[in-house]
C-alpha cells in the first residue's frame, strides 16, 4: 500500500518506546501501534523528530520500521522519517524501509538551506536519492529546521516532483498558508496534495478549516485528535472547539520543546501505551513538580470526559 | 517611584498605538493606560519586543514614553525597554526616561552572546552604561533573543549587580528555572529579586505555582491575567485554572510569531482600548479567515464569562 | 554630488576614530579622511559594521557624518551606512545625511529575513522608507547578516528600484557571483550597477578580474587596494598579485571577526593615521602577543615594499 | 598505537575519494595515504568535516577507515571523527574503528548546545557512550558548529574526561586562545593536551609560535604545513613565514566554505594524488573561471619553489 495524496484523518506520530535502560521495548511497541489503531488512527509516522531517531543506530532504526510495519500488518499506512545529513544514509534506509512495506517517506530540509533555490534542489536531490517511484512527504517545521518555504517553493517542489504527495505542515503561524495552499490547489494552479498538520496539534480545528486533511502528530490522547478532525468534517464546529479546548492545556504544555517529549512519554506510560517514560541521552528528566503538573491537567481532562 | 525587587502582580506590555498612516496615537495611548489600569495593572512595560520599539525613531520612542509616564502620574510604576544595538543608545534612552519618571529599564541581551562570560559581562557594561543608580530587568527571552542563560547565569548577574530587581521569565521551557531560581533565593543561596513571567502569559497558573511573583506580559484581556495571579495567591487553585483555560484558545493563537500582535491589537481595538490596529512595516496584516477566527474566540470567551 | 551606477575605485570604508577614552576624535577624523584621500580613495563610506556605528548614539552618528562630508568637500562621493532595526531610524538618518551632502546610502539586510521574496520585500519597504530619489547600496554580507541573496534576488530588487546603484559584494565564497551578475548585465538581462566589493578585501584582483568595478572595504594600508585595483585594469595581472601577495598576512590577519577591527584601528594607529585605536564596548583588546604579531607583519610589508 | 597528549606535528585532515560515479576509490586512497607520509605526515585524519564524512552510508564510513587503517599499517596513529546526530551511531562506529586500530576519536559539539554546562555535559554524555578507554580529540570550530567553548570549558572537559588527549582547535580568532590554554599548563592549572590547529591553516606559523604542537588541516600541499611546523620550532621564525606566505593565496582560496573542498580535490587531482575530484551532492562544482585562478596560484607557488 503506497501512500496517495488523498491520505486523510490522523497519522499518529509514535515514539520510539524504550525500557528503563535505553533498549528499544518491542512488547511495548506492538501495545502502542494497537492502542493508536484503536483510537482511530488512519496512519502512523514513525522515525521522526519526536520518534528520537537521530539517536538511533541504523540498525535499531531499520529494526524499528520493521516492527512497526509488520505489527500494523496492512491495516494503515506507515511513513518513515528518512531525513539524514547525507543522501547516502537517506537513499539506504529509504530502500530499506520501503521494501519492509512502508508507505513512504518523510523529509525534512537540513538547517543550512537559505535559498527558494536551494530548498528546491535540494528536494530534487533527495528524489534522486530515494528514487522517483517512493512516495514522499515534505516536513515544514521552521521552528525546528530554521528552513522557511514559502507556498511557492512548496508549489515548485510538488510540481517538479510527483512523487510528492503530502505536506506535513508544521510552519507557525500557519494557518494562511493552508488557505493559499489550498486556494491554489482549488483553482488548478498547483495539483493537490494532502496536507496534514503537526505542531503538537496546536492549531488543529482551525487547521482542517482551513483545508487541511487532518493531523500528523502525537499527542498523547491521539482519539481527541481523531474526534477533532472528524466533527470539524461532519460541521459540527462547536463540539469540536469544545473538546479540542478541553485538552488544550495539555496540548500546550506537550508543545515545549524538548520537554514537550518527555511528557508525552510519560502520559503513555500512565495510559498503559508503553512501559517506561526513558528517554534517551541527550533528553530532559521530569521534575517531580512538572509530573505534578501533568497529574493534576490528565486529572482535568478524564473528569471533563466523563461530564462530556 | 523606583521599581524594587517585591515587584509583583501584572505588568501588562503596552503595545505602541498608532493610527492608521503608522503615526503614534496620542489619545489611544491615554485611553489604553487607563483601561490597563482599570483591569488592574500593577504596573506597566513600555518599548518591549510587543511595543514594536524598534520601528520607532529615537524621538518618537522618547514622546511615548514620556506620554505614558505622564498619564500613568505615578500609580504604579513605568518600566521602559531600552535594549539598543550599542550602549551609547541604550545610555541615552535610559537617562531621559528615568528623568522623565520611569521607575526602571529592560534590557534583553543581543543574540550574538554565546557563553556564560559573555552574558554575564554584557550586563555589567550596561550597567556601566545605564549608571548604578537605574533598577533594572533581565528579559530571558531566547525563542527570540537566541541567548541561553542558565539559572547560574542569572544569578551571577543578580550577585554582581544591586540594581538588578527583577527578572522578566520567558524561557520556554522554563517551569523548573522558576522552581530552580526560587529555592536559591528561598535557602539564601541568591539575593531574592522579583520573578515575572512572560511568553504571551502561555504558562501563567503554573508559573505562580513554581514562585513566580506574576505576569509581565500583554495578552488582549489583562483582566484575565489579574485574576488569575489573584485567585493562585489566595489558594484557589481550581478557579484559577478554570479562568484561564477559558481563555487559552486566544492565549494560545497570541502567541504565534509576528502575527500574535497584530492579533492582540485587533482585539483590542474591538475591545475599544485602541482606535487601529496599525502595525508598522515590517508586519503582518490579518486575513479575513483569521478575522473570523479570532472574533469565534472572541465570542466564546465572552459567552463563557457570562456564565462564569 | 549623488551616487550613481558607474562608481568604481577603491571607497575606503572608514573607522569611526575616538580618543582613549571613547568619545569622538574630530581632529583624527579629519586626518584620516585627508589620508584616505591621498591613498587614491575615489570614495568613503562610513558608518558601516566596521564604522562601529550601532555604538553610536544618534546624535554622534549624524555628527560624524557631517564632518566627514565638510571634510571631504565634494571631492569624492560620501556614503553613509542607515541599516537599522527599523524604517523610521532609517528612514530618519537617510534624510540627515542626505540633506547634509552624501552621495548614497548603504542598507543591510535585517538577519531575520530568509525566504527570496521577503528580502526583495525589505528592499521594497527600504526605498518606500528613504525615498525613490536617494540612490542606494545593497550590502551583501552573508558571514555577518545572515541572509543569502542569490544572484536572481539582486537582480530583482536592481529592477524594480531605479534608485539601486550599487552591490557591495561580500558574499563567501562570491567569485562566481560576479561572474553571474556581470554576465546578466553583459547580455543586457539586468541593468549594470556598480560592484564593489568588501570582506576585507580577501580576494581583491580575483574580485576586479571576474568584473568588480573596485573595492569598498577598509583595509589599513588602503593605497595597496588602489594599487591592486589599477594594476588589473592595466592588464598588469602579475605585478597586481605581487603586490597584493605582500600584503595578504595582514590582509588576512584582519579578517578575524571582531578583532579585524582593532588589528586595523592599531595599524592606523601606528601609521600616524588616528591617535588612539579605541574600540567602544563590547570590543576585544589586542593582547601583547596579538601586538607582536601585527608589528612582524608591519615590518615584513614595509620591507618588501623598499625591496619592490 | 593510542593517540595521547603528546601528539605533534602535522595530522593531515584526508578527504574521501571517490570516482567519477560518486563510489567510494580505494585505489585512489591508497595513493593518496602513501602521499600524505611521504610529506611528513606525523598522523592522518579521517571521516572529518572535509572528509564528507555525512555524505557517507554506514559500511562506506566504516570500509574506508578499515582501509586508511589498514594501509597506514602502524606508521602513524589515525584519527577518526565519529561526530554524530545521537549516541547510538556515535558509540557504534567508535567501537568499529577502534577495533579495527584507530589511534582514537574526534568528537565536535552538535550545533544545538549554548550553555557552559550543557557543552561539558555533552562530552560527558560522549565519553560515557564512547567508553573511558577510546582517547578523543575535541574539534572547536565555531565558524561550522556554532558552539562557542572558553578556554574554561575546555579545560573544564579536560579535568574531568582522563581520556581527552587533544584539541583540534579551530576557533576564529583563535591565537589569544592558545596562549591562555597554554599559560593553564604551563602554570599547570590544567592538564597538558595537545593542541594541533585547522581552519585550513590560514594563521599556522602564528599559532605554533603561540604553542601549539602542530596542524591538523588538510590543505592541498601537506609538505608545506609540515615544513612550516618544523621550521618555527626549529626557531627559524623568517624561514617559516616566508615558506608560508608563498602558499598562502592558495590557502586562503581554499578555505571558502564548502567551495574549498572542491578547490583542494582539484588541486590533489592535478598533483596526481588522486584521480577524481569528484564531491558527492550536495557539493558545488567548480566553475571555468575558478579553475583558471587555481591554477594560476598553483603556478605561482610552484614557481616560487623553484626560486626558493
Amino acid at each position: 500500500m503506497l501512500l496517495t495524496s488523498s491520505a486523510a484523518g490522523v497519522y499518529v506520530i509514535c515514539p520510539t518506546p524504550f525500557d528503563d535502560s535505553g533498549r528499544l521495548d518491542t512488547a511495548s511497541t506492538d501495545i502502542m501501534v494497537e492502542a493508536f489503531l484503536k483510537a482511530g488512527a488512519t496512519g502512523l509516522t514513525i522515525l521522526g523528530i519526536m520518534g528520537e531517531a537521530p539517536k538511533l543506530a541504523a540498525e535499531e532504526s531499520l529494526a524499528f520500521a520493521k516492527q512497526v510495519i509488520s505489527t500494523v500488518a496492512g491495516r494503515v499506512p506507515v511513513i518513515v522519517g528518512v531525513s539524514a545529513a547525507g543522501f547516502a544514509a537517506m537513499s539506504a534506509l529509504s530502500a530499506k524501509v520501503m521494501n519492509a512495506g512502508a508507505a513512504g517517506v518523510m523529509i525534512a530540509p537540513p538547517s543550512n538551506l537559505r535559498t527558494d533555490d536551494q530548498i528546491v534542489s535540494y528536494y530534487a536531490d533527495a528524489v534522486e536519492a530515494i528514487g522517483p517511484d517512493v512516495p514522499f512527504v515534505i516536513q515544514d517545521y521552521p521552528l525546528v529546521t530554521n528552513v522557511v518555504m514559502t507556498p511557492k517553493v512548496i508549489m515548485r517542489i510538488i510540481e517538479q516532483n510527483p512523487s510528492c504527495v503530502m505536506l506535513k505542515h508544521e510552519d507557525w503561524p500557519g494557518l494562511d498558508k493552508i488557505t493559499t495552499l489550498r486556494r491554489a490547489s482549488d483553482e488548478g494552479q498547483s495539483r493537490r496534495v494532502s496536507i496534514l498538520c503537526g505542531n503538537g496539534g496546536l492549531f488543529l480545528p482551525f487547521e482542517v478549516e482551513r483545508g487541511a486533511d487532518g493531523a500528523m502528530t502525537g499527542y498523547a490522547y491521539p482519539e481527541m485528535l481523531v474526534g477533532v478532525v472528524n466533527l470539524i468534517k461532519q460541521g459540527k464546529r462547536k463540539e469540536a472547539h469544545d473538546l479540542f479546548d478541553r485538552h488544550l492545556p495539555l496540548v500546550r504544555y506537550e508543545t515545549q520543546p524538548n520537554l514537550g517529549l518527555a511528557v508525552r512519554k510519560y502520559v503513555l506510560k500512565r495510559r498503559g501505551i508503553i512501559a517506561s517514560d526513558t528517554l534517551r541521552k541527550p533528553g530532559p528528566k521530569l521534575s517531580p513538580e512538572t509530573i505534578a503538573d501533568i497529574n493534576w491537567m490528565m486529572e482535568r481532562i478524564e473528569r471533563s470526559q466523563e461530564g462530556a
